[in-house]
């Protein structure tokens, strides 16, 4: 299982049911969260997120619609006696924040709260069945997305070949994982004359909140899914670029320059009651595209 | 109109969708926010709760759960371009909190917000026709009750005994305000000859989160309808005790030595899902108890 559930899909403020960002990646049996607005946690029990499988959080930038949420998930994971470790990876400043606030109530945390700063694009964990790298973006504060990658899935043994080479069961998994088979007799057998490619793994960008920008295409160059904000209908280009957001044309030109195969757009200004235009506008760009709509989860 | 509505009820954090603590006080044209857990814009969204209407915000002290909603408020509030001022009373360090806040997502507010530290127990704010007073309730750490009163209601005028006296329409203002009222002849008529008392004003107390505490019984004194935090029912008193919290028979006892009208209680813990007990609990001991439901309104 890959996929991506949002839990919050507005801009700046609620409005209409629409909650400020927030979303779980679900890979294999790891919960990521990516930005935490206010009322995350009651979105996680609204929706059946199990918020003590989430080791991992992320946040893009502070600004409130992005991270209000985040302390009293914190405060909540404390309270409810999780004992795992947990990560924290965001701008630098957030660990004033949390820490003054933990500070002024005199919270003891019964668990690891382990803070990484963002500071460099590049690597930011890694699994045995994951990786997630993270991107500047372009937007008024300090501001990073994130990618999200599956690990190369091992090749498949190609069962009659093995036969017919003689290759012993117990080296199967060397074969997987690519290594040739050396004969008694000092003979190679090619790994690619034995296995099968398995399926390309897939990958999940996030792309916070962002200006168009053409780099960042290249930033997330070949993701399977992009989810990238459309705050704006695209009439609206002007007032997106004066405030660093962007439009669902822009959104969906994006996806086209990384070569992604689907797109998500979210971050719905709260001037819209009603978003069929949005999808609408990105679809004619961009044909495989959807509304990050709260509740739903998106296979990636 | 003098009413509370109830936004949050919970304790510690949001389950079987009740939420943390948050409550508005309706005084003639004015509303008051107590208390703003995380959530609380969007309770008022539900409640149709007019938040440009809020003038005067209270926090009684800097647990998560009487506060992390707080940031998101005043955000909003600005994004939604509210120009009028808005007064902030809270424990001094809240200020630290908001200002780093603000100062790191590069906010700025389109209005005044003006933030009034706690600092001792007396009268907070006065208006027209209504006042606050803050007092210290004992729990885990610096922790404010708040009562509301309404100013005492002008005299009314006994027609029949004005014009026995002969007293021009004119003066009536100065006997509603108790003035007494002197002839051409230089006669005095006292103002209790010629005016009927008014109803008596009336008050709400909310008493914060606090351990049984006798003395806070007589810093509200006489309130119409006290608040009163029932964390846990009756037999965890050693429980409450040792949180610094109140059980439901421990409210209803200070609400009898307040000598209160009404008693409403709230800040449930988690651990209960149903609450009928502990509104039984506190009517056998205090009979005009209600439980602080989210969404109705008390009549003060």
């Amino acid at each position: 299982m890959f996929g991506v559930t949002i839990l919050g899909n507005n801009s700046a403020l609620p409005a209409y049911d629409r909650h400020p960002t927030a979303q779980i990646v679900t890979l294999h049996e790891q919960l990521f969260l990516i930005d935490c607005g206010e009322g995350t946690q009651m979105q996680m029990a609204k929706f059946k997120i199990r918020r003590s499988k989430i080791n991992h959080i992320f946040i893009s930038h502070l600004h409130g619609d992005h991270y209000f949420g985040l302390i009293g998930l914190i405060t909540s994971m404390g309270l409810l006696g999780r004992e795992n470790e947990l990560h924290l990876y965001a701008p630098a400043v957030l660990k004033d924040i949390i820490d003054l606030q933990f500070k002024v109530a005199d919270t003891k945390l019964p668990f690891a709260l382990h803070f990484h700063p963002l500071l460099q694009e590049g690597l930011v964990v890694e699994g045995k069945r994951f990786s997630v790298e993270c991107f500047s973006t372009q937007h008024r504060v300090e501001c990073w997305g994130f990618i999200i990658r599956e690990k190369k899935h091992p090749r498949k043994i190609d069962k009659e070949k093995v036969l017919q080479f003689n290759i012993p069961a117990v080296y199967y998994s060397h074969l997987k994982n690519g290594a040739d088979y050396e004969t008694k007799e000092g003979d190679i057998v090619k790994n690619e004359w034995v296995t099968l490619p398995n399926a390309e793994p897939r990958s999940y960008a996030f792309c916070a909140d962002t200006i168009y920008d053409e780099l960042l295409a290249e930033k997330v160059k070949n993701v399977t899914v992009i989810y990238h904000e459309a705050t704006y209908l695209k009439d609206l280009d002007d007032r997106a670029t004066a405030r660093f957001h962007s439009t669902t044309e822009q959104a969906a030109n994006i996806a086209i320059k990384a070569n992604a195969e689907k797109l998500l757009i979210g971050h719905f200004s709260s001037k819209y009651e009603v978003l069929d235009q949005f999808l609408y506008e990105a679809k004619e760009v961009f044909p495989n595209s959807e509304l990050a709509i709260e509740g739903v989860t998106f296979k990636i």
